[in-house]
């Protein structure tokens, strides 16, 4: 079978390599889409390889069907629809202990600290696959994880229809969490450099800042009657946008920090206290999220047509994630897992 | 009658000033104690020029009794003892509408703001006046104003049993957190520098760390069993109290900020993210943490003998803010404002 491989030294090859057969409580998956996540990138581009031991197949976004299961596997038939939840966690630590198995100490993260879903079939733990409504496409499902962020971030928020959202930062995550926002009745508005990245969010019907251009603060005054956002999700990792959002949020306003921040912030502590402020770190997933997202996706409340902006084969996974890498009018791509000619 | 008053350049005078007549809605307060907050040392020591008008007498922790009402005042007899909360809103900014008027854009602080209560009778609105219990003796009504901001930050933390607390910074407000912890059976360590406040916490029966001698983390890693305090109260001010409580919470954990930091900080935001940690600002009090403090220190479970240093006469204001200022073996100084000679 074909696998798309992280060779290290910003490349991606793709390779025969054998098909894994599933163990005891494991399941093989025919993979149907997988897509390039931030992640994926940052680690094409070196800056995780203390976590990833090449050459190694990479991708956790996914959809699939089974295509076997190891002795012990019940109610996952072959031809199944499903994704996975790409985590698995040790059960020991302090965190797994107090019930937050998915910011586990020693978590793997499947596809990024194991092996990937961008190849033809990928066997995993039973344990991590969820089965998908046999009527949504298989092209959305692969968006159920990167949905499942953006419903946890929004959890995290405990985001109501009474709240005002800014969401800073317009890639898939950031347009992911204004779309889950506005399914809760949020009023969102969301804030982005990109003109291409603007124009998509603006065909999702959402009201849009450029920060480079816009007086922000006057703008949110007025949407806000000065009062500010009650929540703000910081999803462009710069320290730009935790300030923007520090200094825009109302009283007792809650800020998620959603966005990877390789290096400290300056952040004005004074403000916190001032206005009673909350930072809310938020990572990854946990099973209801991905309930939620599943439904969401099925409800048509996560328009999937219009964030996936291409579907390229598995054999174009190195242009891909180059076309991704290089911007314009892109937002999420995703890799067809069974096209290898 | 005499009043102490913060004539700018670092001095405090006490000197004749006619009492003000209570106008109708007002409540003349004959004052008994009057308690020196580090705040009131920041006015003194000129970082709060801008929102202080001098002359002006300053002081917002404070006991007494009722001396006259104006007209329209009910439910406030003459001899009825009484505290103040001293806060000001305006009613109609976004925070007043949302419902957090304590922290209102346009907050009047009465003691900073407006006149204070370090004088022989005090003038205020009726609206801030707050009934004191019979058996509650006058020094430990002083008392009030700082434990309803030390039970405020523990209402932020929404703080239970399970809780293992870490409070940076043992000045007054420092301990009155750690003892309302304690009341609702956190568990508590303290951290704190200076060894006369550490040896007054012992007193109080709290388990003390020393920042300069004692290994932070291996402490609070057997304390905890590795997992990290799940709330840390930074109390010091300092970047140091910052950095420390974000390296040592445990996932989920909750950082209460309730020093004041006059420069932004850096604080690592992956933290944040990788441990889901959560930041939140505590500003003041509610109107029920007043209650709740009145409730302890009548229960005895706010230990005020033991708090409370010194009680000096009113005619020797300067010298208690100073012996404040140097330090040592002080921890809540108050001012008996019927003693003025």
């Amino acid at each position: 079978m074909r696998s798309a491989l992280y060779t290290g030294n910003s490349t991606i090859e793709v390779a025969d390599r054998p098909p894994v057969p599933p163990a005891s409580g494991e399941v093989q998956i025919e993979v149907a889409y997988t897509g390039i996540c931030g992640t994926d990138l940052h680690i094409l581009h070196g800056t995780m390889d203390h976590r990833v031991r090449v050459p190694q197949t990479i991708g956790h976004e996914m959809s699939g069907r089974v295509a076997a299961v190891g002795t012990g596997v019940t109610g996952l038939p072959v031809g199944t629809p499903v994704t996975v939840m790409p985590l698995r966690w040790c059960g020991a630590c302090p965190a797994c202990a107090a019930g937050h198995q998915h910011i586990c100490h020693r978590l793997n993260f499947i596809g990024i600290d194991s092996v990937g879903a961008m190849q033809q079939r990928w066997t995993v733990p039973a344990s991590v696959v969820i089965p998908l409504p046999a009527d949504l496409p298989l092209t959305h499902g692969a968006l159920v994880e990167p949905t499942a962020v953006a419903v946890h971030d929004v959890r995290r928020a405990a985001l109501t229809a009474h709240d005002k959202a800014l969401v800073i930062g317009g890639g898939p995550v950031g347009l992911l969490i204004a779309l889950v926002a506005r399914s809760v009745d949020a009023d969102v508005v969301l804030v982005e450099l990109d003109p291409h990245r603007r124009a998509i969010a603006d065909r999702l019907g959402f009201r849009t800042l450029d920060p480079a251009h816009d007086d922000l603060a006057a703008e949110v005054g007025a949407w806000t009657g000065d009062a500010g956002p009650s929540v703000a999700f910081e999803v462009s990792g710069s320290a730009a946008g935790i300030t923007a959002a520090v200094d825009l949020l109302a009283v007792r306003g809650r800020l998620v920090v959603v966005g990877i921040h390789s290096q400290p912030r300056e952040i004005d502590v004074f403000r916190f206290f001032w206005r009673e402020l909350t930072m809310v770190g938020a990572r990854v997933y946990q099973r209801d999220d991905y309930d939620t997202a599943i439904e969401l996706l099925r409800a048509g409340k996560v328009a999937a047509e219009t964030l996936i902006t291409h579907v390229e084969p598995l054999t174009n996974a190195a242009a891909a994630f180059e076309a991704l890498r290089a911007g314009g009018d892109v937002m999420k791509v995703l890799i067809n897992c069974q096209e290898t000619s």
